[in-house]
């Protein structure tokens, strides 16, 4: 193989692929990236075997051939080479990256044990926009679960009926729904891992491009641009969200989302005494935010407008501050029925945005 | 006590003295600040009995008085607080912190706990401009021994005589010189705690404020504006370091800064299974800086100009880039002796920057 290419496209295309790189692997192959040269083009391939990313570059390919590499040897040198071409040869069993002044050799990784990436059936097939598919991440990703004891949940449901496309993430106490209009009407259902969709968040970078995504029973792949990204899928049955809304309230309070968070920042720093909580008091048109802890105590008064009666519940100060940082409309409105019922949160303006979250019960 | 201030203010004020605050302690009292309010002025003390920080800010002094928080706490709220008026007043035993709709309540520490920052005996004196202290400081501390076996070596030697002011640090491996011309004539010697220097450094903010300082036996006190910063020195006498540099040597390079770090930050890459070294090899008008490892090689080229002989010498990676990093000009020299004794690194134009590093021997 001898190719050349300039720092700053070999650069990107690493960044792209060693994010399906595994940090800690039993399988060393795992840590190296497959390029491929052939016909004017430079393939760079990573996979942990559930996530797998493939990204293509135009480049003067003088040789075709092949090489595995380890991510983070490649990517750090890319990352020191000048800002000039770069040509990388293989010799003698060896790579060598010269640009400039500098050449640097390095042993690649034996080739025949990189994984292929698995096949996806284009069983379902259906397009979106990047900026839409990032915002539906960023809206939903922190409300997937962590915890392995239920795996279903430490992925996020995509589901489209029609012209409707819908994220939903939930961990047991929150969930985070973001519903999004599609052009085109289709009809699809999948759990992709939580870990996928943080890889393609970071990937996305919003140029108003179409990615294509193809959906078969285990596989989803989606094609944006000149990068593939494959993911397994989660098994299993997710859980009916939608019963989980409550259909009916009895108080609702519209106020301003960033005073709202600020203040909730604050009662948070002494939450962490008391039972990991704030206080919301509802009464007439104010809402009082407290919190108590043996090292301080946190009053917040703010105004609200308010329909229904008074109430008072208790939350943990996260599960509102993590979904007020993702809504981007300025007046927002909460639900409550009862101080042990679910809350709903959302944008005054339909945002396709709805967050429910579950009180704590006060001790 | 019960002042009027703003958020900024305030904020900007416990920024300043926290740096003196220690992150690990057995005296509870120390992780506080020392708040005091009288004629119109707010004075916040903090100190880890080594270092002491003291500044001021201009606020309403409705009830003079003084109170101790604890840094972190204080820190937190105020960080949260909104951009606004910010009251603070005392209240049956608590700290009450009051603006727009919020109302925090902390406890004080033991105010009588909190120890007294040291008189300094105002025996030598001499005014420095902040930029340049700044930069005195940045050329060497990174020079300062960490090893507590030579306590002397974890300072900076700080001394003038005449016109002219030096400061210097070394660790055994490599030291930093850096001398400025005052604007009178002085004469004073230091030695003072590497931390000092750090803190120092980060509080300089460079609005041409003219520094004073004075020095008495054990102490220094940095007048700096509203600021006042005590430290300790250390005791004992500093290592002659004017005799280490050498008087001659027998041959001299002449490269670019930026590529030659490039080319030691590269190199650097495949040092760490080569005994950590990296090997210059200079021929004719050509340095050669090679690398090895198990994992691959390095080989930079570099043109240089060069008077006297050749020569093949090997460093430490890190001891050479650190140097480079903090010399401004882009033309440097380097010159050397033999490949086991010290080299010597410095701007082509005069900066009052000299940097010694003893060369590894090749096993």
């Amino acid at each position: 193989m001898r190719i050349i290419t300039t720092k700053n496209l070999l650069l990107e295309s690493i960044s792209i692929v060693e994010k399906a790189v595994p940090s800690k692997t039993t399988l060393p192959i795992l840590e190296g990236i497959l390029f491929l040269a052939e016909g004017g083009k430079l393939t760079l391939i990573s996979t942990d075997l559930e996530l797998g990313i493939e990204t293509s570059i135009n480049v003067d390919v003088l040789e075709p051939g092949s090489l595995v590499m380890a991510s983070d040897t490649i990517g750090n040198i890319v990352r020191k080479l000048p800002d000039s071409e770069v040509e990388i040869v293989t010799k003698d069993g060896f790579v060598v990256i010269k640009s400039e002044g500098t050449e640097i050799e390095i042993l690649g990784l034996p080739q025949d044990e990189f994984p292929q990436l698995p096949e996806v059936d284009k069983e379902q097939e259906f397009t979106i926009p990047d900026t839409i598919f990032k915002e539906m991440i960023r809206q939903t990703i922190f409300a997937v679960s962590n915890d392995e004891i239920r795996p279903i949940l430490t992925g996020a449901l995509l589901e489209a009926d029609g012209d409707k496309v819908t994220m939903v993430a939930l961990d047991g106490y929150r969930m985070a729904v973001k519903n999004n209009k599609l052009l085109n009407d289709t009809k699809i259902s999948a759990i992709i891992p939580g870990k996928t969709l943080i890889e393609i968040g970071k990937i996305l970078e919003e140029k108003d491009e179409i990615i294509h995504v193809f959906i078969s029973k285990n596989q989803i792949l989606f094609q944006i641009g000149e990068t593939i990204i494959i993911s397994r899928l989660l098994e299993g049955e997710f859980i009916n969200y939608k019963q989980l809304i409550p259909s009916e309230h009895n108080i609702k309070i519209k106020t301003e989302k960033s005073k709202l968070l600020e203040a909730c920042d604050r009662a948070a720093l002494f939450a962490k005494d008391s039972g990991k909580t704030i206080r919301f008091e509802i009464f007439d048109d104010i809402l009082n935010i407290r919190s108590n802890s043996e090292k301080g105590n946190v009053h917040e008064e703010l105004k609200i407008e308010k329909s229904g009666g008074d109430i008072e519940i208790a939350f943990n100060p996260r599960y509102i501050i993590e979904a007020l940082k993702v809504i981007n409309n300025e007046e927002i409105e909460i639900e409550f029925t009862t101080n042990v019922s679910p809350s709903i949160i959302r944008a005054s303006k339909d945002s396709g945005f709805l967050y429910l979250v579950l009180p704590v019960r006060r001790r």
